[in-house]
């Protein structure tokens, strides 16, 4: 169950960027769990994490390892190493060795990232049996292989490829994710790998990542859940013929822009795989006084179970909308200033039902599986967009069931 | 579908107060859904209302006449009068004016309250026509039609009685409430009526009131959403035989703790109907360092759909715990130092599963019907607690059903 067309994209070679699939075993037997990404020695790489304050021993030892010039991404899927006390961050770090030493560089060029389960011992044993068949796999045309051996509860692969000209050269970017519960990324995101042949310092890299993540994961929820393991990684190889990407240039500024493309595309491809999601919706709060305030109004609305449920039943419920707005936490807000829109169809006016408004306009708008829902707080000049899915029978069976 | 027995009590009629109900067939025709509450004139009344930026026409009414020493109540079922603009004001005050002119008091003194669908017009001509029956049903034994008359989504009525012996002399409270569901109430309630024949000041039964809600009504949320037409109303007939409750005396403590008690336990009727409900969940967080950082933690977990689903499907899932306490958005939390606890059953210890923990033992707390989470921070002593419902399909129904 997913909204719209998901389509796992045809994804080119990116020079310097190597990708090693294996079916370990961790959680179950039919599909790949590991992955190893693998980039060129001259490239540079960036990475934002969860702000779960519990949050998991790989996140830890790649919070550590981000400063020593990484190489490796070992990523397992179905054991998030969470909650799992000293033993799970010496088992992060002993995974990190296992590939040290089958790779030639050091323990400290690997981040390790890990998602499923929570709580459970990570089976590292089966994480070293498997290794060395990953790093013989290791090819450059492996992303959907990868996009496939991350998945959790996510019922398609997420890819989004894009390019960028510079100078008449191409960069490349690719990126892949994952995701479909405990969404509500906080300054970073589920899972998401990004690779691109780009030229760039790894702190301008940094910058321009953080700015993109606050404005792509960091703009959707499915559930309100923050996750433990979090985290959003570009590596760029550097091996683009495109010049460098250097600070304050146009070359930034469009470099800057890609990044964010693609880190939006990859956040809505959660959103619309969303546990149990049925509809995709973009809820935009315009006319705020400040983005933070555009922001927490629109996630109070995407947060609201009513206002979800609402939308599972293709109902035009908007009073449980203007009662979310309410609630926001907004001072001085002023009821007759607000209008709302379903799509094109001004539903609400002065406080009330819009006198235009018919039923069967909003049930119209409401019947489509992507519905744009926009507030007008009449307030200022500020405008957010946060994307959110319905709430379905099917997202309580998914997660009453899971781990059972 | 409701958490453990909800037999309603025996009321004993309170001198005073007496109540009438009517089917004014504002929704449905079938059960009775205007409510009128008449106090004795030299009585004197406290109220708390919903914080929704959006509030309804009824409680910004009711908001203004809180002062002009109000003695009757007006309370619908089925529509809710919110979000229904100037027209909607104007049918709140029109319905004062309907009360008053049969009853020889003025508009000012009644305080009116809606429940029900938002967004309709309020039939204020049905109200008109079956204003005269519920007056000339005024009668001090209809607690028990009272609560059902105000009901929506509820499964049960709701109903508390209690005695208070002062100096000898009793003193009754008897208190109906409702609510199911967009219960997330903040420093009020849902819609929730006290009578009693104390004898206390306006401004010190406002006091109490402010207290009782914020202990009781203010610790509860079935699904986050905070209504637009919240009230906690507490009438005191001062006809008890008890002397006169006055400030700074351990007659006030006493009353205070009574009227507290009689809150908590509508507050808790209110969540054992939750809409949905198959699970009543305790959230008790000790050992932080501020009461206000106990409740957030606290409502951090009830909220988490994650959390909640896991108890409807009676799951042990404590890591879904761990990671709502983790991202509360309390500052320096030391993983190391928190426990958590399934009714007496240690489930998690320094950062990780407890060593002692079975899966057995905790299966057995999570086939309970109530269950107390326990999540001690190791950080100072305040201690909150927080009621909360789990999250079932039926939760997911009632609201896409609602209203279609």
């Amino acid at each position: 169950m997913a909204v719209g067309r998901c389509d796992f994209p045809i994804m080119p070679e990116i020079p310097g960027i190597r990708l090693g699939t294996v079916c370990a075993g961790i959680k179950q037997t039919v599909r790949d769990d590991l992955l190893v990404f693998e980039m060129a020695e001259q490239g540079s790489c960036a990475a934002v994490f969860t702000q779960n304050a519990f949050c998991a021993a790989p996140v830890q030892v790649a919070r550590d390892h981000l400063a020593s010039k990484p190489r490796w991404l070992l990523i397992n899927s179905g054991n998030a190493n969470a909650g799992t006390g000293r033993q799970g961050l010496q088992d992060a770090l002993t995974s990190c060795e296992l590939l040290a030493q089958l790779t030639g560089g050091s323990a400290g060029q690997v981040l390790p990232f890990s998602t499923g389960v929570i709580g459970q011992p990570l089976p590292i044993d089966k994480i070293g049996s498997a290794l060395p068949d990953a790093v013989r796999n290791l090819n450059p045309a492996s992303w959907n292989k990868a996009a496939k051996a991350i998945m959790t509860t996510d019922t398609f692969p997420k890819g989004v490829s894009q390019t960028l000209e510079i100078d008449g050269r191409t960069i490349t970017f690719n990126g892949i994710a994952k995701g479909a519960g405990m969404i509500q990324p906080n300054m970073a995101t589920m899972l998401s790998f990004i690779g691109t042949d780009a030229k760039i310092g790894s702190a301008l890299l940094q910058q321009c990542l953080k700015r993109a993540a606050e404005l792509s994961f960091n703009r959707i929820t499915v559930d309100g859940d923050t996750s433990t393991n979090d985290a959003l990684v570009v590596m760029a190889s550097g091996l683009s013929a495109a010049p460098e990407i250097l600070p304050d240039s146009e070359h930034y500024t469009r470099f800057a822009d890609a990044l964010l493309d693609v880190c939006k595309r990859l956040a809505e491809a959660i959103v619309r795989d969303g546990e149990g999601a049925t509809k995709l919706m973009r809820i935009v709060v315009e006319e705020a006084q400040s983005d933070e305030e555009a922001v927490r109004v629109a996630k109070t609305i995407a947060h609201s179970p009513l206002v979800k449920t609402a939308f599972f039943a293709s109902d035009p419920n908007w009073g449980r909308i203007l009662a979310a707005v309410g609630r926001a936490g907004v001072d001085n807000m002023v009821l007759e200033n607000i209008r709302i829109f379903l799509d094109d169809v001004c539903i609400v006016r002065e406080g009330g039902r819009a006198d235009d408004y018919t039923e069967e306009a909003g049930q119209q708008v409401m019947d489509r599986e992507e519905i744009r829902v926009t507030v007008k707080l009449g307030r200022g000049d500020a405008r957010q967009e946060v994307l959110t899915c319905d709430f379905s029978y099917d997202y309580v069976r998914i997660n009453a069931e899971y781990r059972t």
